[in-house]
């Protein structure tokens, strides 16, 4: 009988295959972030970039957020554009504005100057930072790596940096669908390796972010999106479990479904319930607490907490997040006593 | 046997009502405004609060899209934030930031500071664009009259301006469910007033906008929204048709359905076969084409409307609209192609 290394059978790794758990594996998405002193204080000498390019730092922050909230899982930490540095993108962090592409793809020529992602050197960083988390980690407790989806990397390549109405994006897909299928299927094989090569870094599953998926059409989605993400989760490495999570649209959910992957992760804008009927019964949900709820008082937190659980109603296949990233705004103590809830009031 | 006034079998009304039309009644949001070459002329001489209060100028903008687009309906040109300065909030428009109010309620006290809004007076301005705009419309077209729903005029109030997360708004409404209440229910009833006044002043139908209500969870929206916005619809005078619009997140809308009104607005984030089935057979709906695909190309266009038409089916109770505001960028010819094509391909 072949021996399983000691997070085979971590709360997280067995709710991800649909096994049952004493308890409902709980992280959070951001949980290493500006919320937590620490965090900030660290972030008052070094940059953004700079702190992801370190790795000792990146894995620091990361096993200390781990140990604050007692969650069951850690993420690596990193930012979803870096992958497209090595592409050809510029990439700046300015703390106010967010992320700033300053050689945006505008025309569909501008696609050609996106390079293939052929190799893993200039990102070894994130792969140390790989090493380095789970060599400090808990050796119960599984490390996730993680990416964009290539829709919200498109959007950011094309638009330049956040957007509200993707509008420059979705001209790019319409008016052009083979530069955009061009575009879309680079980004996609450049995940899909990013992804294996931080599995084979140590990592024991990956999250797929598709942040940006909300400003879509299930129309749009099938036919512009889903090909792209599924041929991502078909490259992963067998055995890892995939996390594919999209923000902004519960009419996608089927649809993120079909694309693949293990675990789907849900936000706070369908009801838990209604959400694992639309994903279908042969797939873990991860979710799907508002991160908002967590600037209320712990007397709301603890309601809502047992809103969610009871809509997962003890299946097993449940994953406790919050439906987006920990609010800079929210305070620690608040994000402790949510892990701490859930572990309680699910407690079997 | 009463004679009825020519609007009121126009293919809008009669869609409204869920009566069968000769062809599929359109109108687009946001149908004058930025996009428009004598629009943004005419914005150079005058700001837009400025032109906001005068009644001429508004009018004027009004008909001339009308005119231009060819619509089945015209809509009071006017702002939804408009109706927050008589109740005390000092708003101030910055072309390029949007809307800020200068004195935000961050406070459960501060719900004191804002003001019922107990006479039409200071919003005589927007009652005699009601009036000047139904005298200079062909009277086969229904003019709609319109509000800021309660939780997108609290949401402005307490975040001072746009918001990406609404999280002072969510936090306000958990903490302090009195003061949310009491400022919900303040805003209630001062929407039904503005509503009623524009339908006295001459307006055929009013339409409620709830821009910002995507961001809230089916629990939240049922308990904290709901009620309020059915108390606006409930005191509406009878006989006019209510368009409820809420845009962001489809699994509201049964519950936007459950508060009222005739027909439901929904955005493209749904099929519109799918929303019309979670809205239920019993209204109407209006939309829901993606406001970017008219920055496409006409051939792109025509195949979308021939979507959107599918969708509906040949039902009666149909409006065709965008899922939101036509974008700066939209050329002006794509958006009268686009009225031309619902028109040419819904034809019965």
């Amino acid at each position: 009988m072949a021996s399983f290394p000691p997070w085979h059978n971590s709360a997280w790794m067995k709710a991800a295959r649909r096994e049952p758990t004493d308890y409902t594996p709980v992280w959070l998405m951001r949980q290493a972030g500006r919320y937590q002193p620490e965090y900030r204080a660290l972030r008052e000498k070094v940059g953004f970039l700079g702190l992801c390019k370190n790795p000792e730092l990146s894995a620091r922050v990361m096993l200390q957020a781990v140990d604050q909230l007692g969650v069951d899982a850690a993420i690596v930490f990193s930012d979803l554009l870096l992958i497209l540095e090595p592409m050809g993108l510029e990439l700046t962090f300015d703390d106010g504005a967010g992320p700033i592409i300053q050689n945006p793809i505008r025309r569909p020529a501008d696609v050609d100057r996106l390079g293939e992602l052929d190799k893993l050197d200039p990102l070894d960083y994130c792969m140390e930072t790989v090493r380095l988390t789970r060599s400090g980690l808990d050796d119960r407790l599984p490390l996730l790596g993680f990416a964009g989806a290539p829709f919200t990397l498109a959007s950011y390549a094309v638009e330049g940096g956040a957007s509200r109405d993707h509008r420059r994006t979705k001209r790019l897909m319409l008016n052009d669908p083979v530069a955009w299928d061009a575009l879309m299927s680079r980004l996609a094989r450049a995940v899909a390796r990013y992804l294996n090569g931080q599995l084979a870094a140590g990592a024991q599953a990956v999250q797929l972010f598709d942040s940006w998926a909300g400003c879509l059409s299930p129309e749009d989605y099938r036919r512009f999106v889903l090909p792209h993400t599924q041929a991502v989760i078909r490259a992963i490495e067998p055995g890892a479990p995939v996390v594919s999570f999209a923000t902004g649209n519960p009419a996608l959910l089927p649809l993120l479904a079909e694309a693949g992957g293990d675990v789907i992760g849900v936000d706070w804008r369908i009801g838990l319930d209604d959400a694992w009927r639309l994903v279908g019964p042969d797939r873990a949900v991860q979710g799907n607490l508002d991160p908002v709820v967590l600037l209320s008082n712990p007397s709301e937190i603890r309601r809502r907490v047992r809103t969610v659980l009871d809509q997962a109603a003890g299946r097993a296949g449940h994953i406790f997040n919050l439906g987006h990233g920990v609010l800079p705004q929210t305070p620690v103590e608040n994000a402790i006593a949510l892990v701490k809830t859930v572990h309680e009031l699910s407690r079997r």
